[in-house]
């Protein structure tokens, strides 16, 4: 029997598809170009173990899709890999309001998950842009971070156990559902953030949380990057906070402009949304505090679900790509107090290379976390990427914060990671994967 | 050159002792009996490196050992091995106020490290009881759990970077700050809770948070496990929770007598402890409304510090191991759901084993940890831990929930994790360490 063959008798015709695979050529990035071979849909998890096992005996490679939403490349198929998709290994198999906690199929659909734990009273705390596609296998594998990560961190702060397949077929099962549990190698961290090269998650226990309190929102002016950095520290000093989101000036002045607001009519250095669900009179409280230490020069507390709105228009930048034709977003992450001197030695560096480029800085600075927007014309990212990337290297930062190395980034691995990290990857990877069938090519 | 030579000429006198090594036989359990051939004391990181080189050479076992606190027999040296401590690396580098977070040596007590971060005006969130001499290298090591995990996670948790040797001197070195790092495989979590066998830690970055308000404190009696479930959620709902430690009826009995206080003359079937960062009004609101749902039958707000201080005194239970010879300790996670079934079945089998012995139970309920007190007379311990983890086993539960696995619970370590995931542990141990010299027989 041919590879093909073996693999249709496990999994069905419908679990392994070989026509009509445009959609599985590439992520959110845009920049797959080949079909897979062949499409697995395995629905459950010993059909996953099974397709594993036969592609393992053949040395066929295998990429793992979830939602498609990735923006590294990490689920583009190369020239003769076979694409195992997750899709159909999907549902929230319990919820366990004592945790509290959910067991759900790697395939699930973040939304889906979501309205889960809403319906049993809880909050899922794992949110994004990408929620109506994203997949929780993939967002586990990317170990993504989003809206949420101040106050309850990234997707791996929300994994207490997981079950994945090993590129041989071996299952690996720790759904465990304390937070505590000190049994030797954490395997669950070592495959959340390892982009579909080490395992195949097929499902994984979530923490849920109470669910909070509707969040109190005001958009804040500032004078400079310490006055930022002192309104932060205020903040976590006095309230319990959801986001905590900066705007350099450029990307404010640009983005009020696009989304139609005028919040401040005259762009302030800074702008930053200040979340809480700490009420809006302890916001009030604190936003005198801010102002009274000078931090602040002013602000407008949200009078309404509109009014947050029209903030978030503005921070999320919608209508940037058709504003900015060859946009290029940057995610990187630095220890909080360096971002600004990061941000002015990328826009010094980057002007001098590109002077009519766009440039533009915004994050979840809370988490350390930058974004850049670029335009510098076409074919200009291998270059814009060197030049930021550059300078991350320089001041020990992350060229990743959320979104992952997977093709994209992996010329780029040793910015941030040193030879002797990257050789001890390298021989994880082949103690898990010792045929190197599983995603080849990416990360490392 | 002996072995011995080339590590004092590399550490100096004082860093490679070969007389007086009592204390380098046994950690807190006392079950260490053999001293170690030398005990190693590099006062760097490059020392930490050249040690291990010479080590590695020589296919020379080594034990890390750092404040000899472990209960696992983790840090005890076996026949021929060397001790290598980490106590002169050690002090705090920098705090950095921004992140907020700490830079600090492995070898540093965590007391110390506690007061640095407190006069710099955080909050450094691990605490234990062996915070006087436990080392920041130890816990991480065993990614210890303690006062503050419901709060604020364990170990884990809180470490945002790592530096670490690898059995042959190679430095790995991600002192990383921010909260967001997507860069290739979490090598920081794989290190954490290993407990010397994949590297030695040298230093670390650890997050800080801001000091919180006190907390107010309230002793509550209950009737049964499903109000004590309702508790747990209504308090995860309407308060910022710092601790919820139940007592079940025995030892709350024992514990009230030996302590020699009066809170509920009548011991209740369940007494918590509810602990919250919310205020004495939030907490009063809660108590009334968990009083009104029928949850509770009696509640002692604590009306200063030495109240709060009498009912902490009744959950410590100090004085047990005065009134219980052979008291064992046991550990272990579960579903909080399935504690009280737990606690059920573990005191028939062990009753029916042991008719006379000691045997209550209480624990970090809100982390899903229960603790087990047990005297059943003396070399009881095997057969102890024989049932009560075969329970754990049958039940789908942890062994270990915070105290690791070291050697003392080696030999039930395949009660927790699967074939599969011990030959996974096994290759990347391989992986990391091919000669065994790092604490070889512990774990795994
Ligand atoms: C509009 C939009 C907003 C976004 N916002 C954010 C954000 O705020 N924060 C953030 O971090 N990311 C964000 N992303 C990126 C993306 O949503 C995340 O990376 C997400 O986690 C990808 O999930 P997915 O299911 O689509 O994975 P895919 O794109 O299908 O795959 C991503 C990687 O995971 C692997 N993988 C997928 N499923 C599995 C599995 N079951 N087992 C093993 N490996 C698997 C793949 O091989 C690939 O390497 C955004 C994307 C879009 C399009
Ligand atoms: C009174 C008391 C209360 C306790 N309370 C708690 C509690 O609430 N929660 C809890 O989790 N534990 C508790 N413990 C257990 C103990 O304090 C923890 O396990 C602690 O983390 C051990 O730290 P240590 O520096 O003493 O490590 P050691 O006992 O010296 O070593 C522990 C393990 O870590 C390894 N190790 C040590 N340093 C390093 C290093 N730098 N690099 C690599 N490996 C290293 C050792 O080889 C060993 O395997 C308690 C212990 C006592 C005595």
């Amino acid at each position: 029997m041919t590879l093909l063959d073996e693999l249709t008798a496990v999994l069905g015709p419908a679990g392994c598809l070989t026509d009509g695979l445009e959609g599985a050529k590439s992520d959110a990035s845009g920049t797959g170009r080949t079909a897979p071979l062949a499409l697995l849909r395995p629905a459950t998890v010993a059909e996953v173990s099974a397709a594993l096992a036969i592609c393992h005996r053949h040395r066929q490679p295998v990429v793992p899709q979830g939602g498609m939403t990735g923006l590294a490349g990490g689920a583009n198929p190369g020239p003769g890999q076979i694409a195992l998709s997750l899709s159909r290994l999907s549902g929230v198999e319990e919820i366990d309001p004592d945790v509290p906690a959910m067991l759900v199929c790697a395939g699930t659909v973040l939304e889906t998950a979501q309205k889960a734990a809403e319906a049993a009273g809880f909050l899922l705390p794992i949110d994004l842009g990408a929620r109506g596609s994203a997949q929780i296998g993939g967002l586990i594998a990317t170990n993504a971070g989003g809206l949420r990560v101040i106050r309850h961190g990234t997707t791996r702060d929300n994994l207490l156990g997981v079950e994945a397949v090993l590129a041989d077929g071996t299952v690996l099962s720790h759904l465990n559902r304390s937070v505590k549990d000190n049994t030797g190698y954490d395997l669950r961290h070592l495959i959340a953030g390892s982009e579909g090269t080490l395992a195949v998650i097929t499902r994984a226990v979530l923490r849920l949380r109470p669910q909070g309190p509707p969040p109190a929102t005001a958009l804040v002016a500032l004078d400079g990057y310490p006055q930022v950095l002192a309104l932060l520290r205020l903040a976590g000093a006095r309230l319990t906070v959801s986001a905590f989101e900066a705007m350099w000036r450029d990307y404010f002045a640009l983005n009020q402009q696009l989304a139609n607001v005028t919040a401040f009519a005259d762009p302030p250095a800074f702008a930053v949304i200040v979340e809480t669900e700490s009420g809006d009179a302890a916001l009030g409280a604190f936003l005198e505090e801010a102002f009274e230490a000078g931090l602040i020069t002013d602000a407008l507390p949200a009078q309404s679900l509109a009014d947050a709105r029209r903030f978030w228009d503005i921070r999320e930048g919608h209508a940037m790509d058709r504003a900015l034709p060859h946009l290029l977003n940057l995610d990187v992450a630095l220890p909080v107090g360096r971002l600004d001197a990061f941000a002015a030695a990328c826009r010094a560096r980057l002007l001098a290379r590109y002077p009519d480029a766009h440039l533009s800085f915004f994050g979840h600075i809370g988490d350390g976390n930058l974004h850049i927007a670029v335009d510098a014309g076409s074919d200009a990212a291998h270059e814009v990427d060197r030049i930021a990337y550059g300078i991350v290297r320089d001041m020990g930062g992350s060229i990743s914060a959320e979104h992952g190395i997977g093709l994209l980034k992996r010329d780029w691995l040793d910015h941030s990671r040193s030879p002797a990290e990257l050789a001890t990857m390298r021989a994880i990877k082949a103690a898990l994967d010792p045929a190197g069938i599983l995603n080849p090519g990416k990360v490392i």
